[in-house]
């Protein structure tokens, strides 16, 4: 993925590690591990009682292109290490076929040979690798002033309705920090999270949404067609499993508006060219209009459940019924956050790079 | 576009023409010129009195890589010209920035040198270009069975609520070619017709929704991460002008469900494996399931209105009210529709190539 | 090829037209369509008596890109038409493998479906499109500085040994375009005139050497491994047909040295770093060291001869022994220098775009 | 590098390790690790007298895409580690710009901020990924019974001119593994040893060409212009360090050669279609033609030398005299040749999978 600032994923959930290889970070960039380690830690599981229980330090490892704490130029390769495992669950279910789970798919693409424990290559655990790289992305993001925030927008039926600011959003930063399911709104998060507590009592799961915005991408980024900055964004976005759809500003609603409803004004406001309103999400004809960049994106309920299903066995070739069990979230909403965070960094990174905005050798 | 199958667009909206080169078409295909034609006749200007009425024959041109009647293997150029074009009207609006037009992003992007006439290189009639590739790709699939099917899923508020078997869909492919605005549900599609009417009297715009479904792709095509079925399917339909969203399968509900609820279960019937329902779309940790792909876009209205709007004169630098006009489509769906078929079997027969599932040699 | 500048080409040798579209070039480019064609001139048949006697006008056309003379940014696709075209000889001799021509790969890849008329897509004529975007590739790079020149270094074992500065070419400039077999040395041009004269004579032909050299290409630029620039120049110089061979600065004499003779010294002149000699060519590392580029391609003779050649009848699967006739070049040199010097244009200016030297939009 | 079978390279010849990801891999292949660290073992440093001293395991360590000894389809990520290092002599050296090594190209692209130990990025140690890489490539392609071998064509001016069909060669290969250098003629190979001792009391280094050929490679793959299989073979052996040219069939001599000298003759042969010589080096217009595919490699003598050199020094800016020291191959032949040869099978089993020749899922 990318042209410029270019990612490669690697490993499985309960292999040896998972790992990134990022190439085209500009040299010179003084490398923050700590700062790497602080996003992979949002996606680590057993944060809270609402994750899954598997325990991973999840801690990051520089193998290449960092010398003498600064980026070279080179890829750079970050791995987290797999420890806690336990594969034979997935070896007691290996010929039954988990609902909505990519053993079938895989089955078919692989011939059987794909590593079905903790659903391998297809584990959301792949998703840290995208983590690093954005962590990068974002520190470079930051010396150009360009922020990335995203948040729990629903849980179930649990919707927090309100449009903030990206300055409001801003100074919610530390409540979502401090919130088991990284929402900004005090009254739905308590509502969010009782409901994730019934979901788990009922041994089921549930889905959600999340809303993201990038503040300060400059004006006349992307382009027309197949290099529109949605194009690019949504391609990211469905490389995260459990995603199912994605909008940009508007989105849906727009499907339902009129064009004079929808159409955002343009006005001078201290002698810059803006919109009143945003419900183009700052894409306009896939380039930027230095609005902030605004998706939301549908997250399903996680398909691992502790409720018999029906299924088939694929060895006996018959119709079963089954009851799965291992550790696995209740709501993918918390962790999925940082990674769609991530992967609009490396996103919006590669745009600027590619267009001579951010250049090759960074000054100190 | 593309790995094999590869697409490259060019032309303007007033320029000499729009054209398309389409390399990797497979050689021995028997070219139909006659369905390409028929395919451009749907995304044609003036259809009927529910769209623009510039006037345009579209006759597609073949230029290259069909030879007595065959497909060479060689890149196939096809080309239509521009006829009716009346550019005065956006010379006189140079200055203004149309509301949720591409005139201020473009201007940021390109400096200024852009072709502002007819929305030039972001004209929706780009998509022709598209349209005459996915002509060519549904003539390849059709040998392999594989069919693509899109209608009017919604237009405003009027929404077409139904689930529509594929095979009830391919009953109604005639009711949808001639319906005005390719809608298959015969009370809904007159309640739309109406909505446009009256929008059109408003001088205004609307938006709506698509829904698009391929039946018989195999299963175990695509793959996991950046090669996800989603992730080149949604690339290719944010390449064409006003899509706001798109969602697979269940999509944005899915994130209101439970797992419970959200899962496929697997059966057996008649010796095949199957799912009962199909939330997910037809597609699991980015890999086909057999079931068909099933997808819904959002399309924004258009922002051509007859009605006052505040916007910017770029010239004076002042806020101003202006009325735009043009000749342009009060609703954009009917002619979108082609467009996401064409883009849908693109990306599709792509995968197929890839996969080695049909071959660079046909058979005749 | 390439990844901002990037250029497609399509058409075949007796088809309706051949041509390019040029993807990624700057916008606000004054568009010298004389210069254009200026260079496609240099490339066109029938020149002299020491090239093929088909006769075409070439006369380029633009299709798309260019706006009140500038380019704007979008896609320029470029075309020229095919008159002067002979195709009942190729089909006389449908089922003959001509010996060294493509005829027998050609089969076995598009399974005899590929227009055999004039080697169609495998025909030299294909190369206008690359100079095509060549001559705007140079234009751009021209404002910066960067001139790039190619001549004839040998024609059959006439070999123009003379080390020239690159001052000294340019001086030899006008020398080299009255000259018929474009060399710059004016009694080994002699030379190599009567030789090609002498193989007319004899109903065969000849191969040569071609040498190309860049002026003022920025130090810095390229990259190791996959993005070094000789791995980019040589993927661009193969696609010209009949190249059998690169070398670049000492090239295969390198193979014969001691790391003492081969090394360049750094020294400083006029307070700029420099080598005293340039027997890498301008590159190290795969990485440009300000030092002037400098290549070496080896062309066969052509394959067209008029001369009885023993090969095999794919219809009656026999041996025999046949004249081939038609009309062709005795010696590709000359037409194939302003090819190589477009490729080269077309790499190095891809690179300056991707390091963000220049940028996507120019200052008039 | 690749469109299916694609690797990725990281890694720093001082840093932690040097390593590889290759994705594209079939699933089901059984993984041969003995095979790949044999394939290491040929490009390890220390093998004899004749290469440098130092010292390292090259262990090779599978961290992704293996499960119960099989491939899985999944990205593959292979590593050595690097032990033996003695960075201190670099640092010592850090302001002097070694002659024809990558010092100053690298400053002006990384602006100072690359490793500069063991020339870091740059290193040939970064080659044993493609080693790696081409071990797994060359274990697929043999189930095809597709092989490739290279060996010393020339050391200095002690050149092997025989023309060894390519049975000859595979009886000569266990010659070759004992053979210090990879030669396959004992009287040469004697020589070839003589003189690189000789260059290596001198403190010098010495240059050579390597020869490869592939058998049994199908015909009809490759391509025309871009896609043809010199400029992807070109393209991958250009990314190994110290190539200087590359010449495919008759190379450089078809530059002197006649048509009717040139022109490989087509012949019926015990009822298949093949040519009396192969000046064409197995390929046709891009496209192979079931002939063995040859070509030629010049490689440089190594940059690394211990005589005085006259150089610049970028702190103080003065011309100075300077003799640098470290552990270093007096030449480079016999450790590049097991590269070539792996960057040849990654070439060419990425055309066998695109063209679907070989399956993405392989039978046991």
């Amino acid at each position: 993925m990318g042209k410029i600032f270019k990612i490669t994923s690697f490993g499985e959930s309960h292999g040896v590690l998972v790992g990134i290889i990022v190439d085209g970070v500009p040299a010179g960039l003084d490398f923050d591990l700590k700062f790497i380690q602080n996003e992979i830690d949002k996606r680590k599981p057993g944060q809270s009682k609402l994750t899954t229980s598997r325990l991973e330090e999840d801690q990051v490892k520089v193998l290449s292109g960092v010398f003498e704490n600064k980026t070279t130029g080179a890829p750079i390769c970050l791995v987290i290490e797999n420890k806690d495992m336990n594969s034979s669950v997935y070896r007691k279910f290996k010929n039954f076929l988990r609902p909505s789970h990519i053993d079938y798919s895989a089955l078919r693409k692989y011939g059987g040979f794909s590593d079905f424990r903790g659903s391998g290559r297809f584990s959301g655990r792949i998703t840290s690798g995208f983590v690093m790289a954005g962590a990068i992305a974002k520190q470079i993001l930051k010396k150009y002033d360009i922020t990335i925030f995203a948040y729990t927008h629903s849980i179930g039926n649990i919707i927090d309705e309100r449009v903030y600011s990206f300055d409001e959003i801003e100074r919610l930063y530390e409540f979502r920090e401090e919130s088991q399911i990284r929402a900004i709104n005090h009254e739905r998060s308590i509502l969010m999270v009782q409901l994730i507590e019934q979901v788990i009592k009922q041994k089921d799961s549930i889905g959600g949404t999340i809303k993201c915005i990038a503040k300060n991408f400059p004006a006349g980024k992307g382009g027309p067609i197949f290099n529109s900055i949605e194009s690019n964004i949504s391609k990211a976005i469905f490389s995260i499993p459990g995603i199912k759809g994605i909008e940009f500003g508007a989105g849906f609603k727009a499907a339902r508006m009129k064009g004079s409803e929808h159409n955002d004004p343009w006005i001078l406001k201290g002698g810059k060219i803006q919109t009143t309103k945003n419900d183009s999400g700052g894409i306009i004809g896939g380039i930027s209009t230095g609005m902030p960049i605004e998706f939301t994106v549908a997250v399903k309920p996680p398909a691992s459940i502790g409720i018999p299903q029906k299924t088939v066995n694929t060895k006996t070739m018959e119709n079963v019924e089954i009851e799965f069990y291992g550790r696995h979230d209740p709501c993918l909403i918390p962790r999925v956050i940082p990674v769609v965070e991530a992967m609009t960094a490396n996103v919006l990174l590669d745009f600027l790079l590619l267009e001579g905005y951010i250049p090759r050798v960074l000054e100190s």
